[in-house]
């Protein structure tokens, strides 16, 4: 099975998890507020002679969740503000939410997206003006991000967040990386060269794509996972997943329970650039200026805050495990089975709590804004 | 529960009864295949100095079976093959498959789809040349096509087959309609009356909304259930839900296993117009010219013909049944309740067996081809 539908077969995460997980996710989503704020603008100030009377935006690795519309929510309602206070109408607004075709489009169709639109038009219904037309049209578009989704130029805006550290496939050539899951300060340097390579493949096939989908002038603003070293074993982006290897590993030693041939065989296929590599792609592409690359952390105890008073949490590494179940189930179900789930989130949780009393621990996220150039 | 819901919760819908069901659709479909090329011609010849580089085309109540990419499918062949012999560059096409929310978009994106996309790249690999590089992009749109569905002149051809004759609601009014379910020649004129209405609020309000969707010059190939005679309880398009209500009314007067009240008031949301109503409609809307309208028949013997070697037929009696248990099971348990649905349609079997030996039975389809002229 291809290693970005086993992404979407999160057979057994709990709804808790789940939360977990689109709290962290809403947290990032909401670091890039800003930015997404001056791109909007932008987008509206440098064409606002010729805005067309309708605007395509994307956004890609949409998932099925309560987070599933917030990006587009943004959008919707940072254009609202601007075309209210420059008394302009706003065009009508034609929305695709990209996912794999495993993602859950019924879910997305028939409950997120009627209450979304519902609390859309009372919103515009307590504004007054033309910019209370508000024409909003919402399409699924089942597909990976790696190959062409859209016809040429096409759209004005891509959103994508926390996406693009999935790689297409698991990369070949790891048959050295015995004891890891990931890069890791013990990777021979062939296994560290064999994930960058796959890095590189993927990213520039995404902006070859995207700058074929993209009309001239327009934005693409990518959140993805990284890392400030030049060193891609480096720590920050390392340790959450040797964090797992060794939980994977002691059931290898202790138990039995899993064989080691089978923790030497999975490598979890994503990668995390840092901003050089990523300014590196965007630059031999070629289609597009970066408006803006920054970086920015969310540290792992971020759901311990009381960011969202609806969800109880209990201890930072507990929450953390169920966070990272709900990335991490699909893969580790695909490839050691069901079984030995339980105790390897038991043993990882472990791991968690013990690194987060001791030391600082953040994600570190990339965020670029892109414009299409040529 | 909103009726249009209801017509998707295809709840106890047998397999094999959706694939009678499905074979109905497709001779329907392979009916209207003439006047397809023509149309598709005719958008190329005329289009062809300004041919675009792109092409949005969209299929209306696409459901979810077999059939969901027929349309699509016979849209693609003509174009590719009008694109060979006049040896142009195929557009790339933009595919938008609508249907309510509650269709089972899961299955088109992860199962139909990809299939469809690789039997499409097989095809255009045998054939050489520039139109051999086809691009086609699909998106799911979930909503009602009584309310606008994309932005303003933004496709260039639309499909809809078998789903017109369908009504957003259950017509007001029908109270009168006692121990009928649909119109009859026994229903009052308030009744008849009623149901015609209905059908002009809403057939107006979709040629409203197409014809804003559509670019001038674009083209609309709509296939409905329908009649020849100006009478609308005509038997042509009424006896096979009289025959149903027959069996309803059997199952009070002779077990009072359903209440009389209850079939009173049950009314199907379908209507079956005329081409004299349905040019009416398009004439008084306004935005279209009428390229072709045409009445074709369908006999309900059509499951007994060997169309489809591998569906095995029994009588046609009983595979009409199963046929129409896939259209109005969903509406029958939400009036009724499941319980009662075998014994429905066991007697509505051999009311449709009675009828069928008795006399030549058919379904009238009307098939309109509209031009967007302003």
């Amino acid at each position: 099975m291809e290693v970005m539908q086993v992404l979407h077969m999160n057979g057994g995460m709990g709804e808790s998890s789940y939360a977990n997980n689109s709290l962290l996710q809403r947290k990032v989503l909401l670091t890039t507020k800003p930015i997404m704020e001056a791109a909007v603008t932008a987008l509206f100030s440098t064409a606002a002679a010729t805005f067309p009377a309708s605007l395509a935006i994307a956004d890609l690795g949409c998932s099925s969740g309560p987070n599933t519309l917030f990006a587009v929510s943004e959008i919707i309602n940072i254009m609202s503000n601007l075309c209210k206070a420059t008394k302009q109408e706003l065009p009508e607004i034609q929305v695709f939410l990209n996912d794999l075709p495993g993602n859950d489009f019924n879910t997305i169709f028939s409950s997120f997206l009627p209450r979304f639109q519902e609390k859309l038009s009372e919103q515009m219904k307590s504004k007054n003006g033309a910019w209370a037309t508000l024409s909003c049209f919402f399409n699924g578009v089942p597909g990976s991000f790696y190959g062409r989704l859209f016809p040429r130029e096409s759209l004005r805006l891509i959103h994508s967040s926390y996406s693009l550290h999935w790689l297409s496939q698991v990369p070949r050539g790891l048959e050295g990386n015995k004891g890891n899951i990931y890069m890791s300060r013990s990777s021979p340097p062939s296994v560290l060269r064999a994930y960058y390579e796959q890095f590189q493949r993927d990213f520039s096939t995404f902006l070859e794509c995207r700058g074929q989908e993209l009309v001239v002038g327009g934005l693409m603003l990518l959140t993805l996972q990284g890392r400030r070293s030049d060193d891609s074993s480096s720590k920050e982006c390392c340790y959450i997943w040797e964090l797992l290897a060794i939980a994977l590993n002691e059931m290898v030693s202790e138990q039995g329970l899993i064989e080691e041939e089978k923790v030497d065989s999975f490598n979890v296929p994503m990668y995390t650039p840092s901003p050089k590599e990523v300014r590196g792609e965007v630059q031999k592409q070629g289609s597009f200026s970066i408006d803006c690359l920054e970086v920015s952390e969310v540290n792992w105890s971020v759901l311990d805050t009381n960011f969202n008073p609806n969800v109880v949490l209990e201890d930072g590494g507990y929450n953390m495990a169920k966070c990272m179940r709900a990335v991490a189930e699909p893969l580790l179900i695909e490839h050691f089975g069901e079984e030995i789930i339980d105790e390897v989130f038991k043993r990882y949780r472990a791991q968690l709590v013990d690194a987060m009393s001791k030391e600082k621990t953040a994600f570190v996220n990339i965020i670029i804004l892109l414009k299409k150039i040529t």
